[in-house]
């Protein structure tokens, strides 16, 4: 695990380098080996440290007015597209409207998943991979087609009971087509819950829409069609698009997840303590926000980070100090009482080796031991994400069987064929 | 994970096989996914279905009338070799007398490792393999030489903490010279501490009066210088050398790592719950055997268990019910108050491929989010533990250095010439 350090890459909105004594205490706290039976002391330090961040350095919100306005009547106070932020306010309104739980519905009701407190967790396929490695050995770049038999694989996997988005990316389809193909995809080869799109807010409210014709069940509190990746941009950024998404979705009263994916060294500081202060910082921004938009939007919080190799200028998935970052993430997490996402089989290694399933293992391990309620990721990811590999999709959707709660599959409901046309009809329009 | 089921195979001496109500809790228990904030309810279930097991089947201890005699003098009720014990009674013993972190020494003062609560993991090599694979690919029978490069690679190893025992089966000696000769080797090819012999209870003396005599500091209260493995044979049975082995090593003021190793579904119940019933029965009786010879001395505690495959009649190492079994059992350790054993990087796999990794990962992870203070079979190991490998120990260890306190190392203190000279006169005369 690296050794503390004042490393800080970035934009310039990032957490300061010469860290204060009361940060170095949260240092300490991480520095150890992660022992289970540790009080919550040592998390309330990376609270009032990100704190402290979200005071004095606030967070940038890129090219959304509302966003900022919405914010200051929440106490925020800005300057330009930097808002400072109250950590405590932030706290008492996610602890006070968000969700512990909330139940993920599938087309076919028997598919749906419960997510969040004491329920197992939910296993999803890689998400934006750009390159696919078939089952004859041949690399692909991702089409139409493959995203198609991908959808159907997961489907078809016991282990997996969430087909995910953006499995591959569909590198046959113009951009703007992309998110209602992805959607067909989805709703016709399974009736599995699955993710919803961020390719812009425009295109997350149709998807929406369109899933929940599909559903066809109304929605009562607690119940949502569609769970969205929200990212942040690390450091202690948010891009516009998320921003509008995440307004979008929590006025439909859909699910975000709002998830801080660090570099560790690079997009955060290199340390564990470091990384989790900047990360929970960015995170209660956007879980305050989801908040403010509708009280009790659904959400799900994600911090995580691996360290950078500045050899190779790449990520190091499975190194010891990101299962670090998942155990406390999970336990600031359950302080919050929102659900805490993991990562599965992730790994650097470019073939399904011995490395691979090391990497992935920790990874994995990590995730469940946690008690993460949403793993992402969960199959067919190889070589830093930029590959889905058939074979190891397989591989990890069989070893997630023995983890969760999936059963045999049966093959999907029929979509229904006003939905599919509706689909079809918009696509041939565009 | 395999479905609660009344599986019970073994030498009668088993866990009765029609599970009252009380049973059923424990299994609800253990059923879900592990989630770090479940309270102790479950754990309580666990050790009163244990002390209902201790009271009504008993414990078999083979073959040692002094064993039985002390347990008496605690409470036991005795008929033939098997005794009834009183659980609550155990505890009160384990938990008045045993230390919760004791000092484990090596000939280097500077490669002492402290054992217990919140100390860093210890790791030590695989224990007991018959069979090595060099570096050239070459399968070989373990040996009195490969011995000695195993434990000069074990000491070169930063990862590794202590240089364990057994590390491979020495076939060019006599069963009676192999306790000298792998002595020797640990004191002249490394200064870390490392592992007791058990080969016999006089062999284990010697042992640990050559070692006290080459590590030359008085050991004060809460030091000692070698730990030793002290395996149950489950089901509930203990075998006439390890109880006489826990006797001498307790009188020696040594430490034992009382272990249950269990194959679910052969020689414990299948699920979870029952074998974590059955292993902490097990082990209660030998740590506090251990607490009645020798009030104080060191102890370690170990419940693992391994589903094992009907159709391969072999056990499935990283298969997730046994990251379960460990999670619990860490548990378990921590409200008796004695440090806990896991397992390394240990796999079903025949090579270290990806499979290999996958197993080895998720045990590993396990163990250390456990909070397990000594970690046994962290390198080398393959083959269900048959062989032991050049190339995966040095990957494993490797992967270690980035989880524990290990430091590079320097060659070895000289051992000393007195020392040297009269094992080797002992051997000359065996």
């Amino acid at each position: 695990m690296p050794a503390s350090s004042n490393l800080c890459a970035g934009r310039g909105s990032c957490v300061p380098v010469s860290w204060p004594n009361e940060h170095r205490a949260a240092v300490d706290f991480v520095a150890a080996v992660y022992r289970p039976e540790r009080d919550e002391a040592g998390l309330e330090t990376i609270e009032k440290s990100a704190d402290r961040v979200l005071e004095e350095t606030g967070i940038r919100f890129l090219d959304d007015p509302q966003t900022i306005d919405i914010l200051k009547q929440a106490g925020g106070v800005a300057t330009g597209d930097v808002v400072r932020l109250d950590g405590a306010e932030l706290r008492r309104i996610i602890r006070r409207d968000a969700p512990a739980k909330f139940l993920l519905r599938g087309r076919n009701a028997a598919q749906d998943t419960p997510i969040g407190v004491s329920a197992a967790p939910v296993f999803a396929p890689i998400y934006g991979a750009p390159n696919v490695v078939l089952d004859n050995g041949a690399r692909r770049a991702g089409s139409r087609q493959i995203y198609g038999e991908l959808v159907a694989a997961a489907h078809a996997a016991p282990g997996l009971t969430n087909t995910g988005q953006m499995i591959c990316v569909m590198e046959d389809v113009s951009e703007d087509r992309r998110p209602l193909e992805i959607l067909l995809a989805h709703l016709s080869r399974s009736d599995k819950p699955f993710m919803g799109s961020i390719a812009s807010s425009a295109a997350a409210e149709a998807v929406i829409d369109l899933t929940t014709a599909a559903v066809r069940r109304p929605a009562s509190a607690g119940e949502c069609n569609l769970l969205h990746l929200i990212n942040t941009t690390p450091p202690l950024t948010y891009w516009p698009n998320p921003l509008k998404c995440l307004r979008t979705i929590a006025l439909k009263g859909e699910a975000s997840m709002v998830s801080s994916y660090m570099m560790m060294g690079a997009t955060s500081p290199v340390t564990v303590a470091g990384a989790l202060v900047q990360g929970y910082a960015e995170v209660l921004a956007g879980l305050a926000l989801s908040q403010l938009w509708c009280p009790g939007a659904p959400v799900v919080m994600g911090i995580l980070a691996y360290p950078f190799d500045m050899r190779r200028m790449l990520p190091d998935f499975g190194d010891p100090a990101s299962q670090l970052v998942q155990f406390h993430a999970a336990g600031l997490g359950r302080r919050l009482g929102v659900p805490v996402r993991g990562d599965g089989a992730i790994t650097s290694a470019k073939i399904d080796d011995a490395q691979s399933g090391a990497e992935g293992g920790r990874v994995l391990s990590a995730a469940m031991a946690s008690g993460a309620s949403f793993i992402l990721h969960a199959s067919g990811w190889l070589e830093q994400g930029c590959t889905v590999s058939f074979a190891k999709f397989r591989r990890d959707a069989a070893a997630l069987s023995e983890l969760g709660p999936g059963k045999p599959a049966d093959l999907p409901m029929p979509l229904d064929r006003g939905i599919e046309a509706e689909i079809r009809g918009r696509l041939a329009r565009s």
